[in-house]
């Protein structure tokens, strides 16, 4: 039977040498390989109310609208600084080198929603927390989040399950 | 009956003094909204035999995914330079000041290809031009070119139309 990994792409040395970059590019462009992904994550999300989507930009727009839409419910971006238009709320982030923010709108989410939050990628999961918090900020809650690859020696399952959310990936790669 | 417009919130002086920017996140955070959207573009693409979407980064990802997976086809990202993990072809496009540059991986597309070309915006149709552009680059072709909204005095739809490309949009706006 197919599997996501078959359509997902190694790139060496990208975004900076020795780093295996695992493109989904690949695997969306493919008209089965979108399918194996969105079907797979609606799947590991059986049984969970989920009222909203949240998606890290950029990949995570690309699956979340799809999501939202499988599912029913609206789908609310989280974006890099300075790109969402009305008031925001932020939250930064370590990178390797420096740090990032990520924000939301602040009247994006409502008190008790029920959110799942998706990216394509689980690396060390600095995003996804950063993301986790804006939504728990607006008083909403992450019922799961969600994601195709899990870069599991980067520790970003561990990070995210010590914080006690549910972590689903459709599949899991050894190394950075 | 509802319409897009019903959820689309205008925010004034983003993202500089005197625009009136169309903020489309309400429209994708209601379940309704983000419904309406989708059908309409659907609906709107009724007829056409389309192989494959092309999302305009960003928010164009929102849209694209979820076409693609109700059109039972893959999706292709277009996105900023730099972005994309292999081998790419780019496009520079004008912006107020200055250009800016779109990319699109050199192999996502084959000769004949039939693309729908989403974004959520059609303003002077700068960036979907460079779109349009880097699709025929690699052989394909843009059967049409789908927005939520139409700034219509910005030029954009007579652009595209007069490079011969059909464009569909779910309402159109005057002024900047």
């Amino acid at each position: 039977m197919a599997h996501v990994t078959d359509y997902i792409r190694t790139i060496p040395d990208f975004p900076h040498e020795g780093i295996l970059f695992r493109d989904v590019t690949t695997l969306f462009a493919d008209r089965d390989g979108l399918r194996l992904a969105i079907e797979g994550l609606v799947e590991a999300c059986e049984g969970l109310q989920i009222d909203t989507v949240a998606g890290l930009e950029a990949r995570g727009f690309i699956l979340g609208g799809a999501l939202a839409d499988r599912l029913g419910t609206g789908f609310v971006p989280i974006r890099k600084k300075g790109k969402l238009p009305g008031r925001t709320i932020g939250q930064s982030y370590k990178l390797e080198y420096g740090e990032a923010e990520v924000e939301l709108h602040d009247d994006a989410l409502h008190q008790g929603q029920k959110v799942l939050l998706v990216d394509d990628l689980l690396a060390t999961g600095g995003t996804a927390e950063a993301g986790i918090k804006l939504i728990e900020r607006l008083g909403a809650e992450v019922v799961a989040c969600a994601f195709i690859i899990d870069l599991k020696d980067l520790g970003g399952r561990k990070l995210l399950e010590g914080l006690g959310h549910r972590v689903e990936a459709l599949c899991a790669y050894e190394g950075a």
